[in-house]
């Protein structure tokens, strides 16, 4: 009940991070805090939310996940708490939660108003700190914000299905450490749309014209494109769904040297990704 | 009692840190170890004084903050111990100090005197090791070093003040991850020069020329800068005394894709700044 | 005994460390997660090998160290444990653990058989975590595995000593994040092949017509390159032992603006460096 993870975009060079673990700590010395990423791109919440999302549901129920991303109360900016799959998340409404409660029903929102009750030159931050720790320590939704069901959505880089159920198309919504891309699409809406069909996925139209963006079978983890002992399968592209159910495209043991997936297929964030049902 | 921050330019790349980690818990199981920063530019004191001064204030009192830089006993490089302000700090007497110190006195600085006691062949971290974790444990400084008022002094990229009070100079001494520049001009300063006085910020001489480069006015915080809904400020300049009490630069919503102050200002590390007061 | 330290290529960008961190916390709630590294170049064994063995020793005996380097289970890659000099070690049996032993003999091997007691659908990831946690709550090896004395050998890179004990032709098995440079020539090996004779380094043949590639000292630490207080000594090249005992070929005081060893005198990973015994 006293883990509290960190995502962020403050970067690991500065004092931010530092700070922030400190007022943890000041407010709640029992506090077990842990990193999750702070070298989201900075203001990407669509980044923000495929982190939190592939990363939150490692930790034991309870847990409070504190995301510092785009944080700043502006005219439009409120912040909130919510209960979500036994977790809670302590954030802007600046998007990242429509993104997340995408597939989950979230049990309880709350738009958080205890700014005035904070001395005065409170930072935002200094808010998140102390909603996260009063949760981390068992208290209610309800004691620092007022229930709502109005989070702001977001509509861009959703994945749309085809006319008749016949392609979904994705977006790119993550490059990670190795190169490896990773779509918006999800398992469970491959297996709702595809319903066990064949299937091919295009991942550039212009690739497609020489034969080489194309991939037609999804694998269950990398080394299953293995499948014999004799041949090398370095640097193969192959596609799966990876821990957190998104689809991504990778190539088999990339390194820095290869060059990932991204660089050498030309997939960057935000390109879009079909998958054709034949 | 038991906190002990870590800033240092060892970098996360190499086992340095998480060497000195183990280390510090083979001496003090208990301690509750936390990262400030180890993307110090290596040997620069003055980055690591700033850092360390930024985020010390938001830890409990009574912790023990162990600077690893430019810690190497040399024929002029003592090791000292100091109690400020309730929190405590290892490092060396390089000029850190004496930057941290320029605001508040010292309660008590030890010259640490128990490097004949450590093991044959321990290093100089280990003298850091040992030090910080006997004062974390609750110990006297008097126990690990000779009382002494004299370190070193840092007299390069001191602000300075024009004379009949009209101006104050001073030197860009952090660039942050956002882009944002980090002046050495505290808000104490400002006010005790200013008076109230109406002020102008010039950033570079150059672009004064063409009206650029000009602030006329400092904000509380970044979001202030945002007065009406239906404008968009995203990369606008703008002037902020931040939490650690210094004029920082920063361009509004900065990002790596837009650019951060200090490229779109070309302001870099030791760049002068001057306010004019009118 | 309750400390868990953390090494991979996974980056701290990507959601990957987190996810590992609270899957460790899921398991067992109080162990101590110390990162030791997690920027090790992809797939690469030497690297990981060397930055283990330099850090686990400065960890209380039981420590646990879980190495997440080219962990899938595949055709000819087991997953393995190890108890060598009072620790533990879980990793792939991809040839790190044969670098790490070239120096003393392990207590017991034992090759993890647990895979099919997990839930369907863990990664090779689950398999380190439980094992990892199991020994860190006191539990046997012999329980998760079978016990075995083949591990993966691996015979590149390997230090070679000259006809008639003349020389040692090493090579660069890490850059670290000053530029220095650190080969595989370690101090024990120096001292039963030199019994005490003079030698030379030679650093790069080419270099070596000019008088520059060759170095004829070996310090104990940086600073005893500084004789005299009236000489400025940063940038010179020297060669030590460092603390894990390897050869290293440092510049003092290298920093990012004078470049360090790496970058001046040319030497990149696996590049070869000669001792010359007189």
């Amino acid at each position: 009940m006293s883990i509290i993870t960190l995502t962020s975009d403050y970067g690991l060079r500065d004092h931010f991070v530092g700070a922030l673990k400190g007022k943890i700590l000041t407010e709640f010395a029992e506090a077990k805090i842990i990193d999750i990423s702070h070298d989201i791109d900075p203001f990407n919440t669509v980044e923000a939310a495929y982190i939190v999302e592939a990363a939150y549901s490692s930790f034991p129920k309870g847990t409070v996940h504190l995301i510092g991303v785009d944080i700043e109360a502006g005219t439009d900016n409120r912040h909130i708490a919510m209960e979500w799959n036994g977790h809670f998340f302590v954030c802007a409404d600046n998007g990242i939660l429509s993104l997340l409660t995408d597939r989950f029903v979230p049990e309880k929102i709350v738009s958080i108003n205890i700014h005035d009750r904070l001395p005065e030159g409170s930072a935002d931050l200094d808010v998140f700190v102390t909603v996260a720790c009063h949760i981390a320590k068992g208290g209610q939704l309800n004691v620092i914000g007022r229930e709502t069901d109005k989070i702001k959505e977001v509509t861009e880089l959703r994945p749309v299905v085809g006319s008749d159920n016949a392609s979904i198309k994705g977006y790119v919504v993550y490059i990670d450490h190795f190169g490896n891309v990773v779509t918006n699409i999800s398992r469970k809406l491959f297996n709702e749309v595809g319903k066990g069909r064949q299937y091919e996925i295009v991942l550039r139209e212009s690739l497609n014209r020489f034969g080489l963006g194309t991939i037609r079978q999804i694998r269950n983890r990398y080394s299953d494109i293995v499948t014999s002992k004799n041949q090398n399968y370095d640097g193969e592209k192959l596609a799966l769904f990876n821990e957190a159910g998104n689809l991504e495209i990778a190539l088999y043991r990339s390194s820095r040297i290869t060059g990932g997936a991204s660089t050498l297929l030309g997939l960057g964030y935000r390109d879009a990704i079909t998958i054709n049902f034949l």
